[in-house]
């Protein structure tokens, strides 16, 4: 049988189930989905490829589902760090906004941040920021797959003036990527306390109609239960799930403040929480209680946040920092085990967007979303278990080569997809720039 | 002036003083010393060296110091994860322990361990495990700086039948590098729990007369504390001070578990302190109160522990970890900067091992210990902060050169001084023998 591609590997890590690994498999792909997984040798004689892969030292994973980024900010990667959170967004990143914050710094700083993930093993990424049309543009161009949050804020920006014209320019935007494979949209009110009663009661209907996920900074910081409770008299997760937003399809971010009552609550409603360990430890945000939620049947995924409060988009490491803080956290050795936190950094991540059916797992009918890493490093020596290598000890350098809908988006490090020294030109163009403004403040 | 080496590097942080970033100097390196850094130009007008490395994109930092390892048991990483201490230590760890551990496989273990310090851009360990000889042997044939700890523990192994046997063969080993420059020793006594008050009571003798540091794991967990109060009716850090052990020369590892009070004591008595914070969240021992302790006026350094509990022996990221983690655990972002991470994972540790005055900086009449790091990756651009992209984004694989006393034993990657095919072949030996132990529990 003709196909696209085989891949012939020493690991095959499905995730689905969680903790299976195979040996000396091949993945056959065509058409851009993967159409079975069998033993090297009746793979080679059953199937005829245009491309055989001999990945002899590697395991191949789904991608990495990164669950929630604002990915044109990679530029703004390290140019203040060690501040409490209000004196960093005030001091630093609002002002760079404000001043330089458009089309441009959008595509540019995208394009940084999509060739960062593709070379990381990332195969999707859930956005939130302004100009999401240019964010969608930039991932069609490179191939990679994205949910590109319609940003809804109360404060006017370089992209929109009010929350009618967010609104109007989202649904746009979502109209446009209608009948797109890859990239598509979905609903992605800021915070709480950022967008008003009138504007949640919108996206809920709308939600509802267009059947599309809502993704949301929920319950990021002490400070933020606080003004709600002065302000609504209520906590954040309350006040939005009178408003009706708190389902299977809501995704919320962060979700350091929980209280026993409230876990319970969100497993009945079936929402998502997407975990970012490292943001929320260099801003000082909290500890999500990771290991509660899992226990309480709570889908839970990673994300890394902007490369500003991170300061990488790299879901290797943040699946690393997670599966060791729930344990410390928990006060449990035991808690989130390699296998767990790798179904969390893939299989979790496409549940939490709705794209469960597609992707995150390595299955027959799923898109051929997957990653080969190289395990025979020195640094991942010996392999008694190649879950705990990919976990525990890999660095995400040994990440060979990267697929999404089947198309070889990283072939041996080598990005076919963008061009990485003109990447590296406009960013220091940029950085010159953003100097600039902060030297101003 | 003719000289051994000189290195031209884009940036050059010296850490001492904290946060210093000097551009575009150069570093002279004369009989294994720095003995001057100055602007490139005059650099190459006023030395003519035998070597001149020209690192355009390169930060050259001090070589990490390792401040609490268990090198040989590199070969143990990731044969079982995701377990409590004690199920861990005595369903896997002991009983591989016990059937392998012997003076081969301390020094085929150290090699891997060394190995993956040296291409991590560490200099220097300090190490505590069995045949502590062949630990010495095979860093003085590495050419990498350690304290080989003279191991102490009230139970017999393959090396030492008791304690005056362990203490007999601790004194001869010291004698034996007495006149070492790179590899000299230290006192471990591996812990409250396990070295008996007689014990104790003999090696601050002999640290005493013959001025070596003691290197010991204290208050790791709450059921050591729990222990020593139920066995000695009091905390083990009570217990050590009554012994007279704790001062400037003690080096405590861990101390996730700390009292006010015994903060103010610890920074009273001048001891330093080991934070191990990826082996204390994979074990659930505890958060150590790291921006307390520094507060206090405290020196902490940071350790890998060994691969088995961490799973890398990776100081950058254990900076990054710390530098995270501290932030979170104290509730406040600007807890433990970047600039202070890195002096923690580099001067912090000379100080702990008593070796200030030789290592941890970049300053004239000090040892050329050197980790040259590239920042022209994609993952580190665009380049505000050096010192940031080192802590919060880059990775080990970006560096690349590494000397210790002017010998360069790292050059683009390459390993000078050990044969990284023959190591991986022995590991997989060692793999299939420990596999098979495993299975028999």
């Amino acid at each position: 049988m003709q196909i696209e591609t085989l891949l012939c590997a020493r690991w095959i890590i499905p995730v689905q189930p969680e903790g299976l690994v195979i040996e000396n498999h091949a993945l056959a792909i065509s058409n851009g989905n993967i159409i079975e997984i069998l033993p090297i040798e009746p793979a080679l004689q059953k199937y005829h490829a245009n491309s055989v892969e001999h990945l002899e030292h590697h395991a191949l994973i789904p991608g990495f589902v990164n669950s929630h980024t604002h990915a044109a900010m990679a530029f703004l990667r390290g140019i203040a760090d060690d501040q409490p959170l209000m004196e960093w967004l005030q001091g630093t990143i609002w002002p760079i906004e404000q001043k330089w914050m458009g089309e441009a710094f959008v595509r540019d700083g995208t394009e940084l941040a999509i060739a960062e993930m593709i070379r990381g093993g990332i195969t999707c990424f859930n956005d939130m920021y302004f100009f999401p049309e240019i964010t969608a543009k930039i991932a069609q161009k490179t191939g990679i797959r994205a949910k590109i949050g319609l940003i809804q804020i109360e404060f006017p920006s370089a992209w929109a003036q009010n929350s009618d014209e967010y609104l109007a320019k989202g649904l746009t935007l979502h109209d446009e990527l209608r009948d797109q494979k890859l990239v598509t949209a979905a609903f992605a009110p800021h915070a709480p306390y950022s967008v008003s009663d009138p504007s949640l009661e919108k996206i809920r209907i709308y939600a509802e109609e267009l059947e599309l996920p809502v993704h949301m900074h929920v319950h990021e910081t002490a400070d933020e239960i606080k003004q709600s409770q002065e302000q609504f008299g209520v906590r954040p997760l309350t006040r939005l799930q009178k408003l009706g937003l708190i389902g299977p399809s809501f995704i919320a971010v962060h979700m350091t403040q929980l209280s026993e009552a409230e876990i319970q609550m969100i497993a009945q409603w079936g929402c998502h929480v997407v975990h970012c360990p490292e943001s929320n430890m260099k801003l000082a945000s909290g500890f999500c209680p990771v290991a509660q939620l899992l226990d309480a049947g709570i889908n839970v995924a990673l994300g890394t946040d902007s490369a500003a409060s991170n300061n990488d988009l790299d879901i290797l490491g943040e699946m690393r920092t997670a599966a060791l803080l729930a344990k410390g956290y928990a006060v449990d050795a035991s808690a989130v085990p390699a296998a767990t936190a790798l179904r969390m950094a893939t299989f979790n991540g496409a549940k939490a967007l709705g794209l469960d059916s597609i992707t995150g797992s390595l299955e027959p009918n799923k898109a051929a979303d997957i990653t080969a890493i190289r395990l025979d490093t020195l640094e991942t020596q010996p392999v008694f278990d190649p879950i705990s290598q990919i976990v525990y000890a890999a660095n995400r350098d040994q990440i060979t080569d990267v697929w999404v809908a089947g198309q070889h988006l990283l072939k041996a490090r080598e990005l076919s997809c963008l061009d990485i020294d003109k990447i590296k030109e406009k960013v220091n163009l940029w950085a010159g720039k953003l100097s600039s403004t902060e030297q101003e403040q």
